[in-house]
């Protein structure tokens, strides 16, 4: 299962190639997790980003929304990982992946994931075809 | 050998955690995978980015330089990609891999790295320790 | 009358001060401004923006939507200004005016607005109170 | 007199217009202030923007530094502004002003700018002739 959330690019989010910075769609994957985890899950954990990695598939333009699609890709011990597309005009965009830390923040340190943020995220496993590589390149 | 390039923060790159935000890391990157093929190695490729990875290891603050260092990671046939380092008061903060594909932007299609790209990229193997995880995190 | 868009902002939008980076309310001006121009009115001309001026009167924060209001502050000769206002959580928090001009891309100057774009924008007239400083410093 | 600060403008700082977004020099206008208020000047005021209002006098591209002026315009009771200009390539193409008023953060009011702020800033009046009007238009 995975949780949309509708983008409406803004112009500025171009660049002089005529379509979406690459560096945008972080921006927006970001606003599909705090989406998730916090207003869909109705969790708060304290976390960390300690990976974030994106596969480009189509470039994408300004002026159509863009729909991004948040979902758990899988739960480790210290750390859970998020699963996300980017869709527009009905085509797969992007894919990324991002792999956040439970975070104390007293200590400095990474600690376990509590029962109830993954009790909370379980339900949003995203257990479609796994990510492949973007493109078929050698 | 890797290049360096020297990235000033600029304040509304913080967030609300009172850092620099995860997502603009990649810009700096991008400024300094820019440099160093189209200044330093002085070849303008048709590419396109296929895939971008980036392991944060230390948060970064505003108010202090950061360098980013650019290197070659390796060669495919229709791709090369690029590795990445930000310092920060001189502590490793975050690593990064990009993807780049050989581009016909006529036919829409990846093509072969040409031989003028490849040789004047050759010189700058990033050749130190490979990319591992940013945390031991399971 | 104005026309009115909704905002969600972006954690990567807030700033090490804990609120919306003061840079950021010009990018959700510039999606009212075209989505008036080019959606709501229907017309598609060719300016360049000769001046935007703010006045800030309360912080924005994340988590809560923003409403952003548009319509024009009046016509010029060879340009028209678009009068702005911010509101988040019912309360005004900031204003704006940008100032465009016609622009005659080949010959590169500025050019009459034609009787087409006045026409299709005087009904959107912002008629309310006018614009006063923002706050009263001497 | 001013203070200067040299800007390398970034990829993703672009539009699909070809040129640097019309929001992003007030991010460049930012980081001059900051420098000159302090790492110049030396002090630290709790200040916050009424207002800020930019003139666009020519395109800025990607590709050329950009020198950022930054100066003092004028002291008010409980506010002071600052008058910037934006150069590349040997021409002006932005000028801005930005007035930020003593701000009391534990009471939320406007606050006296105190004479060490006063005197710490009055060696960078920004002398020159008046800003004007960017364009002519009516």
């Amino acid at each position: 299962m995975y949780h949309e959330i509708q983008i409406r690019p803004r112009f500025s989010e171009t660049d002089a190639n005529g379509h979406i910075n690459n560096t945008v769609p972080a921006v927006w994957f970001e606003e599909g997790r705090a989406t998730l985890v916090r207003e869909i899950a109705g969790v708060r954990p304290s976390i960390i980003i300690a990976r974030f990695a994106i596969d480009f598939v189509r470039e994408m333009t300004f002026g159509h929304p863009v729909t991004i699609r948040t979902g758990i890709a899988r739960f480790g011990e210290k750390s859970f990982a998020q699963r996300q597309e980017s869709w527009q005009r009905g085509q797969l965009c992007a894919r990324a992946e991002t792999v956040e830390c439970g975070w104390d923040s007293v200590n400095k340190r990474t600690v376990r994931i509590s029962d109830e943020i993954r009790n909370a995220l379980a339900p949003y496993m995203f257990e479609d075809q796994p990510v492949e590589p973007a493109m078929n390149v050698t």
